[in-house]
């Protein structure tokens, strides 16, 4: 279907891709505004975040980009069956558990089990996610003037050569972000109904769980757990390395990591550690009935569940690139690229998912702009060694650079300071110090104070740089983002500098009146 | 009692204070550790935000400072009274509003109206405010060294001379910071019972209000009228000017505005602008029954009602500054203080709530430390006149720099360049569209999303800065601390920086993608 003159609303998108996705003779979606057997500068091949993002730019900078994408939507799998997912459940995991630990206090009602469901939940996304498509498939091309083919398979037949919808296109460059796809591990059983991941959670569960085995420790353990376990579904992780301890997470500071852990305990979540899943049982009908895991003991033992829960990363969409293109790959399957986004053929870029890195949000789109600066002439490197991060649990816990450990490695003991909430005191009933009391944490601090989270501050005393901080509550994510490019620009953040900043009382994390209150000190002291 | 050798834990210091303010008989508490004859570097006389900061500062830099408090405690008003209510109350409404939205929809139970009350949040509040309390004497104590004598009314006798406890202290300078106290409008029947401010109603508040009048138009009227609303006692503002235009308010943006004003009206409650109170009006017990209203129209009603709520700002605390010190005061009778925070008498600093600019904590704070600093011989002046600003109804409101209009005005409309979500478009359904779809708005997102809240950014697109950001949602109040400092470094913020931070997806603020999206062009466009 050629719609280059047509201007759907909203509502007409939504329909047209709900009836794309229903029907699997449905048509390509084809918005080619051009001339279509002139060379473009790009093709994106994939259209989620990496390739939006970039051929958005791309265009900006006068470029002529195209996305193909299998889906009849743009946005790839962040609105459809991941980030977005994730998010919707995290916020009703974080408000089930204040309504647990609130149930028949204050003006909360005594907590109705039978009302939390997952399924319903599920539901809820899957009835609203049409919108995001809608808007992004509009967006991309009334606002940003990108040429796309939707509904349509890319064919990558050589490095400047692709077919889709029965058409052939050249490029002087192609950009792959074909995505990722969630790993299943070598684990008997996993064929069974009752077995999930992130991906057919959303698209195919229609029971409710009642007892939750999560093979795998990841942020998606984590978070997803922490949602079953909030709705009432008996949550077990089974995890070969400690929570947040697995090499995919960096700077997680240590009593950060309690604070976050210990917290998923005292909600009745199992964690077993240095754990080992040997096999997931069938019930005689084809369903999962039990997990055997072998515990960090030795001892084998089978938890009884209805409900497997996969979370062990996941795994780049190579075989085009691996079987036409002879793109080199990593030891854990991911393209190798350089910091411009090539790989090594010259003329093909990778992004996303694709590559290297957290499997996050700002790396997606910004690897897609790199190469679309890159291709246009721009000589820009992307590093993302180095970023800010975040998980979810029933809190929002958020970190960028150093841990405390890591500073004191890094720039003697005796040249760190830490200014936290609780304080840095010997002695102090801390648990039950409703402190921090800060938004988003006021009802925990006025009533259940040892709930209202945990802050650190991590600082160089020589140089008086802020190097490192952690925070567990909620509210201060966004911030995340700045102090990232604060502490990483070339001449960092100071606490001077942080401690005369304008508070936005009762800041969810208090780091700029802290910061003052020590620093008025030549020699820093801890709080 | 001299308390310089003990070191009471917090739960002893709960007593002892506790004790001390339903003893009108109780003993000043002194914590004195030096020569008290010696001469102190500055007197700070109130240990509210501004004098606990800015003696925590100067001791910090060798100084020596001494507090003197009326009260028993230090923090001054803010945990006792005023923003730390403010904020517990506030997420109540926010809880409230939600699980009124959500009603017997989805884990929410059918909304009981009955378990609702003012009058237990105040409860909530009461039993828990002697900690922040505890945690200050204790902190200032132990943590930062500051002397002080507590729950002792300090007497200046001149500007070098205080007395306080019996005793006579000489300090080479004073530091005013003796708070402000709620105005109380030329209007008849406020002594009526059930007639409240922000004091009284944590003070003495004895009874469920049903019906409620707000007398002024407030940030305080907005924040403590949506929890009152939000409990279910309907609510009526009575206020001259329209909500955020009071000339106490600044950067306002009109569409910011509009969403939060018509959220309020959407939530029930009643807003008469342009609406001068008459009187309040006696049931003949002694207890307010009815407020009489001129209208807009010039008509005159009278409105049931069995609670007033006066929220019309706040006067400093000046007697003593005025006849002993001779303090030069400002038509709406705030002390005049230079940026140094100096008074027209030498030797003689004004801080916090008694000077002019915003009665906010970042104010109160940074002058006292200003005070402290300038004291100390470093020449360092505090331009408050520019801060971001946030207020809560339900959402939580907060802006900073210009507004699209003042935008406009300053730079000429062709060069201003908007980025907002819901976007910048005609003819698309914007108050259905559930954008934006943000951490914190993801229940309403999904299910009733005209409630998924508003954001805006403000650029010059000549020199491509950012020069205004306006949010109405939950979760962005802690970052615009730092897009405050941002887009007021000297080299201000441009699209470009922002549009190359690493974002924390979903974030409550979409500014760094939505820039990234329009950062490519050389030329930039609305989005």
């Amino acid at each position: 279907m050629d719609i280059r003159d047509q201007h759907f609303n909203l509502g007409e998108w939504n329909n047209i891709i709900e009836s794309s996705l229903s029907d699997p003779d449905s048509e390509p979606l084809v918005n080619i505004v051009g001339d279509e057997d002139a060379l473009y500068d790009a093709i994106y091949v994939g259209g989620g975040a990496g390739g939006r993002f970039g051929s958005a730019y791309m265009k900006a900078m006068g470029g002529r980009p195209l996305i193909i994408d299998a889906w009849p939507f743009l946005g790839g799998s962040c609105p459809h069956q991941a980030c977005v997912p994730h998010h919707l459940f995290s916020e009703a995991a974080e408000e089930l558990d204040r309504m647990r630990w609130f149930s028949d206090e204050l003006f909360f009602p005594k907590f109705d089990q039978s009302r939390a469901s997952i399924l319903e939940m599920v539901k809820l996304f899957l009835a609203g996610r049409g919108s995001a498509h809608a808007f992004m498939n509009w967006q991309t091309k009334e606002q940003l003037d990108v040429e796309y083919i939707l509904n349509a398979r890319a064919t990558i037949i050589d490095k400047t050569t692709v077919q889709a919808a029965g058409r052939t296109f050249k490029a002087k460059n192609l950009v792959l972000g074909m995505g990722a796809r969630p790993i299943n591990p070598e684990i008997p059983g996993l064929d069974l109904r009752g077995v999930h991941d992130f991906v057919s959670l959303v698209e195919t569960l229609d029971y409710e769980p009642t007892k939750c085995v999560i093979i795998g420790g990841s942020k998606v353990a984590m978070e997803y757990g922490s949602f079953f376990q909030a709705t009432g579904c008996d949550t077990t992780i089974v995890s070969r390395s400690p929570l947040m301890r697995t090499k995919s997470l960096h700077h997680v500071d240590e009593d950060l990591r309690q604070y976050v852990v210990g917290g998923m305990r005292k909600r009745g979540m199992e964690i077993l550690e240095g754990a080992h899943p040997i096999s997931v049982n069938d019930d005689g009908s084809g369903r999962v009935q039990t997990v055997t895991v072998r515990l960090a003991t030795g001892e084998e033992v089978e938890l009884d569940t209805d409900f497997v829960f996969v979370a062990c990363g996941e795994l780049p969409n190579t075989t085009q690139a691996r079987e036409v293109l002879d793109i080199d790959l990593s030891e854990t399957g991911r393209v190798i690229v350089n910091k411009r986004m090539q790989t090594n053929v010259p003329g093909v870029y990778a992004i996303g998912d694709m590559i290297d890195g957290p499997m996050e949000m700002f790396k997606a789109r910004k690897s897609g702009v790199t190469a679309a600066r890159n291709i246009m002439g721009e000589d820009l490197e992307f590093d993302y060694s180095e970023f800010p991060d975040f998980l979810h649990t029933t809190y929002e816990v958020t970190w960028v650079g150093l841990t405390e450990a890591e500073a004191r490695d890094e720039y003697g003991s005796e040249n760190v300071i830490i200014i936290q909430m609780p304080p840095y005191v010997e002695g102090l009933d801390t648990p039950n110090l409703p402190l921090p009391c800060a938004e988003g944490t006021m009802l925990y601090a006025f009533s259940k104070p040892e709930l209202s989270g945990y802050q650190k501050l991590v600082i160089n005393g020589e140089t008086r740089k802020v190097v490192g901080a952690h925070h567990v509550g909620y509210g201060a994510k966004d911030a995340f983002q700045y102090l990232d490019y604060l502490i990483h620009r070339p001449d960092g953040l100071t606490i001077d500098e942080l401690g005369w900043m304008n508070e936005l009382f009762l800041n969810p994390e208090h780091f700029v009146q802290l910061s003052r209150l020590r620093a008025g000190n030549a020699k820093l002291r801890h709080l």
